[in-house]
């Protein structure tokens, strides 16, 4: 077996990879939920002064991985590699974001897993020597979504209360073999879980299973148990899937119920913002770590957390012939 | 930096990973062509028995994955990780085609380039101790491809001289920690280039100044010249991209003419099967590599091979947005 490996989907790293900083930009409603005061930047409105939403998520995209630079106080020939993805056809807020970025780049699709997707293989190459310095971005657009996996915006369709809220913003991670922390110490990688939903509506229920199955065998491969960590962060899953992902882990005998939340509910004030089940999105967990979680790490209000990003993989393509909705989760350990 | 870098691109790994088996599945088109009789299968029609042309692609998958594990003589257990990624929006044929298999998956979105990306990431897994064995697959289907890129085929459009003709297939590799070869030597990761071109039927043009930046800098990264390599291949380059590629090349003091080739020319004979200036999709360098140059490794007819796929990172939403074609190339050095 593979000298890293902890059972078959975990990689337990020689050397802890340091998080040595994040951005995170998020438009006007993030800005006015919870976690406001954790981002780096909000948008005062959707659009940036771009003339469509596409260009404006490459735009967040662009500024979100200068501003993890520190506006170019890290240059790029120090990056290795620049890991992202993102939820529009062919990745292009991604590409056309850092386009101009004369970094190495491998994109990613994963669907809202993509954040830590990209944060698993920056971490794995750091630590099998291929790397000193990794970004891992990813973002999301609530107008770019709405137009390309729903409705056009214009027509004002009315939203069953399971649905989620694509969030806009982005986040990025800039990882690194040297540095002060926090530290990625643990990979589990997740499988497509296929639980036969169809329901494009109720994608924290479709997710929830993998989730489930990524949290459930990092358990299993490290040891640990939920009283290891602070916080076990799953995103995005909002409120039905959290609450399916509590129930499906006490079934298997793992309570989670006193120290785990969801990005998805954590962005949002549900009842006073009007996003139903919650946040949604790869820029849902992104901005979540790279704001408000972040934060946290770096003050030791959190010394350990478990961060397991979700994703629905399926498109309005598979929807309209009758596919299910496939999930998968990927995890990753982090302390200080 | 890095221990493994040479230079800021190029990655020689410690221990070279073999390319255990690989399998290819091709529609009737290709199955006419030059490279015919190195195919695993050939489809007798462009539907195999599905109903939609995306349900089929993602069959291809599926059974190509199938094929490269000798059906189930290698347990989805003995797999580390999965590495997949295609043309269509969200890489749905990826994820519809290995749904059933138990394991770890990574989505990766690189266009055409995203067999060499999938060979890249699963080689340095390996090499750095997080896995024994990973398969990287990828796809394109001709009808699928035509329906979200261009037109209804239905329509009978007439396509310019300069399109490029998209491979119905999928190519799958087994790579392993231990193995007879051949073996994959070094990783060259390629930036983003952006030249400004934006005819969406001139892929070629588009895509050449990204394999020219990735074929100098591997070069330059790790002392080799041309002469080293039996075979410079790139992917899927086509007529017109492969001219220009030689010519930057040769402006840029690298001969390449006596031993470069590009898999769009190789897998159709454009004069007879009306594919103007070639071959492209994720599944034409996959199929040829996994077909017709696996063979040749296998039998010594080439014994070292810089295998380097290209892929064009933009969509119909950025064409019609009048953004230009970003061009990626990712480069792997293979020798027996």
């Amino acid at each position: 077996m593979a000298e890293k490996k902890l059972g078959k989907q975990t990689v337990k790293l020689s050397n802890p990879v340091s998080i040595s900083s994040t951005y995170s930009i998020v438009g006007p409603k993030e800005g006015e939920g919870p976690l406001a005061k954790y981002f780096d930047m909000i948008l005062e409105d959707e659009a940036w002064g771009e003339k469509t939403w596409e260009k404006t998520e490459a735009k967040i995209v662009k500024e979100c991985v200068a501003g993890c630079l520190g506006n170019e106080k890290v240059a790029n020939a120090d990056i290795d590699y620049l890991f992202s993805g993102d939820l529009l056809n062919q990745c292009i807020s991604s590409s056309f974001g850092i386009r101009e970025r004369d970094i190495p780049y491998y994109g990613l699709f994963g669907a809202c897993s993509t954040f830590v997707e990209a944060m698993s293989l920056g971490a794995m190459l750091i630590d099998g020597g291929m790397a000193d310095n990794v970004i891992a971005s990813t973002s999301s657009h609530f107008c770019s979504a709405e137009k390309q996996f729903r409705f056009p915006l214009e027509l004002g369709t009315q939203r069953p209360p399971s649905s989620q809220w694509t969030v806009t913003g982005s986040g990025t991670a800039l990882l690194s073999s040297g540095g002060e922390g926090p530290f990625i110490t643990h990979v589990t990688t997740g499988k497509i879980v296929d639980m036969g939903i169809k329901d494009a509506n109720n994608m924290g229920a479709a997710m929830a299973p993998a989730a489930v199955d990524t949290l459930y065998t990092h358990f299993k491969d490290t040891g640990r148990a939920p009283s290891d960590y602070d916080l076990i962060l799953t995103g995005d899953l909002g409120v039905i899937g959290k609450k399916i992902t509590n129930e499906l882990m006490q079934s298997r005998g793992i309570d989670m119920k006193n120290n785990y939340n969801d990005c998805g509910c954590l962005i949002f004030d549900g009842d006073k913002q009007d996003t139903h089940a919650g946040g949604s999105g790869c820029g849902c967990c992104a901005t979540t770590f790279c704001g408000y979680i972040y934060n946290q790490l770096k003050h030791k209000k959190f010394k350990r957390v478990l961060f397991c990003a979700t994703g629905a993989l399926m498109s309005p393509t598979t929807a309209q012939q009758n596919e299910s909705i496939l999930g998968i989760a990927h995890a990753v350990s982090i302390e200080v």
